[in-house]
């Protein structure tokens, strides 16, 4: 007999983000898998049990849930932000494709989190209030070139780039070549902002010219959202205002 | 005395989907504000003011807003969806930029909200699991020139593409020219989800390679996800799941 299997996405860390849907399915699981980082956001509750792992475990981790389920098991496995933006979605996709035929009964959701680029643009006003795109910076899964040559097409689409996992301890380097491929095709007024661990109380926004960025500016917890080159900020006495008009030039909004 | 205005997402549509920021937000709102169907998603309330106005009007509507918290009251508008993504977010930015000073002082906040996008994506699988962008194809405030050369270059990126507004009555043409660009640059076997008001009752996926999509598959509440060259339909017993891989070929998830 099979279990469930459901992926839920947590947010960027505020309870008040946590969507009802979450929540439920938080309430009904035996079992609860993830990054413990993540494992820890979720209240303990008597009989259910928590598998936390580590990072970079990702297919480990969704062969286990899967696993659990179909032993008959009801399982969350939980996401910072959205399952679905670099997260643990793809991770159980391709370990059921590559898994045992007993894994196909076991029904699988995916329930949808606010994801830390979303989060962060609310925070800062709307710098992704027209087109953009979502780049993940690390190289664990891709190379570099490929990197390089999306952030290059990007900023000729004229894009907002949303940049995540910038920058880690065991990938220094990355983020300092992105800025550097930035000053090569983009003004030095370009607009960056930093959103670092949003709606928890280590939050931390930031937004200046590519001019004064380093690469320090960014860890682990931050998302980086590079302007397009119609994005500004206006300034005004409750608080700046970071955004992207939703018209080009020329166009009557 | 000057009021708040909060920009707030109500997700795809179903009321699980609705964070509990929003909701409290709506709670406390002496005044809701929005294009008539997404009011019409808000629960009456006793004493609570409600502003329904059409499509298109986005900028009166903004002003209408910032007007009614300038003179102290408690607004919420609301958006579908999330409000930063081609929604009023932007707009009410623009209208505070060419508004009057005494609106500076209006505190000014964007609640986010599960964006129609990874609504689909989840419920499909996880086609946004690798990099992947989001374009308006409206062509109301920018020229269709514009559009076709981010199509282009989103494809020439290999991201997994978001469309939003594919098509509307008023604008039947640029959905199918998109469609044709697509046959000029992708292999006919390209895997495109058609995802329609996605958490309602409404609710219909489908998922066909290119060489079977036509222009008719999407209308004005429909969102479209061009999967990346690397996107695949996984298909099993308890239900199809349409996913980019995490790693790009050569590389070792």
């Amino acid at each position: 007999m099979s279990g469930w299997l459901a992926i839920a996405g947590l947010g960027p860390g505020g309870q008040a983000l946590v969507t009802p849907q979450v929540a439920a399915a938080l309430e009904a699981a035996s079992d609860v898998v993830g990054y413990f980082p993540y494992v820890d956001r979720v209240p303990v509750r008597a009989g259910q049990a928590r598998h936390a792992s580590d990072n970079r475990e990702e297919l480990a981790r969704a062969r286990h849930a899967l696993a659990l389920a179909a032993s008959g098991r009801g399982v969350v496995v939980v996401s910072s932000g959205d399952p679905g933006v670099f997260a643990m979605a793809s991770a159980v996709c391709e370990a059921l494709e590559h898994g045992p035929a007993a894994w196909g009964d076991v029904e699988v959701q995916v329930l949808p989190g606010i994801t830390a680029m979303l989060a962060a643009s609310a925070r800062a006003g709307a710098p992704l209030g027209h087109d953009f795109c979502a780049i993940n910076l690390s190289d664990n899964l891709k190379p570099w070139t490929l990197i390089e040559r999306r952030l290059r097409l990007a900023v000729e689409a004229d894009f907002a780039i949303a940049l995540y996992n910038p920058r880690s301890r065991s990938r220094p380097e990355g983020f300092a070549r992105t800025l550097a491929v930035l000053r090569e095709v983009c003004t030095d007024d370009r607009l960056i902002l930093f959103a670092r661990a949003v709606s928890t109380p280590d939050e931390h926004l930031e937004v200046v010219p590519l001019g004064a960025a380093h690469a320090e500016m960014a860890d682990m917890r931050t998302v980086v959202i590079i302007g397009s080159s119609l994005t500004r900020l206006l300034q005004r006495p409750a608080g700046a205002l970071l955004y992207t008009p939703r018209a080009t030039p020329g166009v009557a909004p």
